[in-house]
């Protein structure tokens, strides 16, 4: 199993930084203690996709800090990201390992129970239970599994958890108690004044 | 360089296929000579766009006619495509060629002289001029290079050129004595009642 700290996973969504870089945004998380990073955009280009994750990764490894790409394999293959993180609507897992290969990272979100389960059978990186709790920030995220769904997937599952849909400074802890071991987070580092003070602060709730 | 029949090269789309499957009217096109299939959607999922892409990879193998994908190489990986189709805001071409290998067919769609003189440098294994004609097919097209822009083009290239965008029975063959040597028709097979005899008369044409 590789050694990932899952603890503040940082999700990007361009649409929610108020009109300021995404890279910008990025570092200033990173520097509050960010320890994984995921690429997200739906409504870009294939060539500025490529161009922000270079620029991510260029960023990212001089903190050491993983660089995640939602859905795109091609993305992430083109930028040398670390991984990819897939939902139930991307490409298969199968298909996405064999592509990337064993050493690359691959996050899978889960939905329901069923999906949970299914994913005991893959070596998956880790599993995103998404969402926990019902969020404005994704438009096509199923019920929200809640914190007894993190619990019951902890109960059994032997991936790691991230927990993911409306994660901020009131819910994360509840969400590591209930036995994840991160928490993904949009809107409370993306749109915060300052990300880095705001992710320093979920990281120290959380410590 | 590759031994590619351009001629009719079929470029779908969806939402001008009358409610009627992608796959029954590409079998249905190559039956009546489509020479080249390029698989185009923008609004669908990953997984779909990949079950898409091995449902006609299986049915263009049957008639030994390569299926080649718009933008997206992991589509292509995954689907183990004969090539991917490349526009100006998609990856660039020399990171395509080094995901792909030199074995896979990659087209550049070229929307000016200055493009297409950049393409000379390059080794794509085909050029699009695009578009020749102004069209209601792509709604984020350039202004239309015309016939004499297809004539200019094949004055100086070195590489085989596909003309794309208003091309129909009434255009075809002057694109062709223009010096392209196949037109990528979208509309007038995927709309065409019998796809078949659509894709049978344009060929005749050219032939």
């Amino acid at each position: 199993m590789k050694d990932i700290d899952l603890r503040i996973y940082l999700v990007t969504d361009s649409t929610l930084s108020l009109g300021r870089p995404l890279e910008w945004i990025v570092e200033e998380a990173v520097k509050g203690g960010a320890t994984i990073v995921q690429l997200r955009e739906k409504d870009c280009s294939t060539h500025d996709f490529l161009e922000l994750a270079i620029k991510l990764r260029e960023i990212l490894h001089k903190y050491n800090v993983p660089l995640i790409i939602n859905d795109r394999v091609d993305i992430a293959l083109a930028s040398d990201a670390d991984g990819v993180h897939i939902g139930q609507s991307d490409m298969p897992y199968a298909v996405v390992r064999k592509i990337l290969g064993s050493d690359k990272i691959i996050g899978l979100s889960v939905e329901n129970m069923e999906q949970a389960h299914e994913a005991e059978s893959l070596d998956v990186d880790y599993i995103a239970v998404s969402p926990v709790f019902s969020t404005n920030t994704k438009t096509d995220t199923s019920d929200a599994m809640g914190l007894e769904g993190v619990k019951k997937v902890a109960s059994f599952s032997k991936h790691p958890i991230v927990g993911i849909g409306g994660m901020n400074k009131d819910t994360i802890k509840s969400v590591i108690e209930a036995g994840a071991k991160g928490v993904a987070i949009v809107s409370a580092i993306v749109s915060a004044e300052s990300p880095q003070s705001a992710t320093r602060q979920l990281l120290n709730l959380i410590k």
